[in-house]
């Protein structure tokens, strides 16, 4: 566990600095449909190699129609502007969502509805937050709650590796924890801290119908102060042989086993 | 899923290739300790940074008190010598533990208990089955099982992602598919094929005491082959938001799922 919480005043964005990160370069054949299919007015520009030409029609046909610009680029060319050789062949320039703000987003869920969110609290590997991503949609997140001051943003290669997940997947940014914690108590949010060792065993708890899952930095691990906020404390019982399991394949498990338990 | 089943008769190595093949330069600080723990008599030479002089100590030691070089080296020779950004400071020359044969594994396993493998046909990225090396660890997985034609073998990549799993579980290597899955059956293990879509909702299914998880390639999925010879076929059903989970973190859900049906 970690000795700070990132609990401070919001840091205001310098103007120039926003409008560097209003643009995103999303890449990806799964990623950049994703954007298509749900945003596509916030596509700028559409970078593609020939032979996804038959795939991206529809893309393209939109493009035409819209005055968007598109342009064929080779390989290695797509490679230096996505800064990675797994771009598959295409790549958009998108203008970034804004994040949501959690108590419109908790508004939005009936009030007896089963439903479970994911705080990343540090969190700091974009292939991580991806993989994350792609689990948060594939068993139906509410959505993704990103402390602002954490620095966690969404890249392209988060998108890439979340294969359409980052479009399907609600994120919320928060400024500071305790309104956000206030906020999910008075919704009936349980928040439950991830913990390698003194929770717990997930697999013996009867997992909350509202649940938070808090997932602590790759390395250090929850901060224990947010630790100590946390309504439960759970953790994926083990063998031993290594010390524990990676956040995104615990996130997976978590998910699982909620989704499990909350079965119709 | 994939047409072609990989059942060919085993290649010969040559000689000189095996030679070369037979060591592998392990980094990372989780997986060089773990061959230290494990299997130190494996190691022929250590590199390492400065600062982890202290944390190393015993390596040090062990490598004064057996002959066996070490070398202090700056981080961007570490870079270049493990050709990767996350060496932490620390990388082993070791000789590759022999794949095991499936018979062997299989006979020391007392006849009433529950136990489960992998079977990766196809998998072909190495931070994949880092990953599932992690989870299969922590899950007490009894070995992975490994199609020697399939070309996937253990990297340093593999091994720094696995944090010091790829010491911790047997790799068994098969030269054809249907030997193996009679000796599983003989000892009564059920193979279940992992699919995306037209399996039972793995969260409604009874796991069989002793299972087979076999893992489909990343884009292709499993052969259409051994799909047809696995006795079950299970999914992880979801909202589908996006087409499927990534390989490892639906490997994690499988392992955590079997493991909470199979606790005392």
């Amino acid at each position: 566990m970690r000795d700070h919480p990132y609990d401070r005043a919001p840091r205001p964005l310098h103007p120039r600095r926003e409008q560097r990160h209003s643009e995103l370069r999303v890449f990806g054949l799964h990623a950049c449909l994703a954007v298509f299919q749900r945003r596509r007015d916030a596509i700028r520009k559409v970078y593609l190699e020939k032979d996804r030409l038959g795939q991206l029609r529809d893309v393209i046909a939109h493009c035409v129609a819209n005055r968007i610009g598109y342009r064929l680029l080779p390989g290695d060319e797509l490679e230096k502007l996505t800064k990675s050789q797994h771009h598959e062949g295409v790549c958009f320039e998108v203008l970034r969502a804004p994040l949501l703000v959690l108590d419109d987003v908790l508004a939005a869920i009936p009030p007896q509805q089963s439903a479970w969110f994911a705080w990343l609290d540090g969190v700091g590997n974009p292939h991580n937050l991806g993989a994350m991503l792609r689990s948060a949609a594939h068993f139906g997140c509410a959505g993704l709650i990103l402390p602002r001051d954490a620095g966690l943003g969404l890249s392209g290669a988060a998108c890439r590796v979340a294969e359409g997940g980052a479009e399907a997947v609600p994120l919320i940014g928060i400024d500071a924890a305790e309104p956000a914690i206030s906020a999910l108590h008075r919704h009936h949010f349980q928040l439950l801290a991830t913990v390698v060792r003194g929770g717990d065993d997930v697999f013996a708890a009867a997992l909350p119908k509202r649940a938070v899952f808090v997932m602590g930095a790759e390395e250090a691990g929850m901060s224990h102060a947010l630790v100590a906020r946390c309504d439960l404390r759970v953790g994926i019982s083990g063998s031993g042989a290594v010390e524990s399991l990676n956040v995104s394949a615990a996130f997976a498990v978590f998910a699982a086993l909620w989704a499990a338990q909350s079965r119709p």
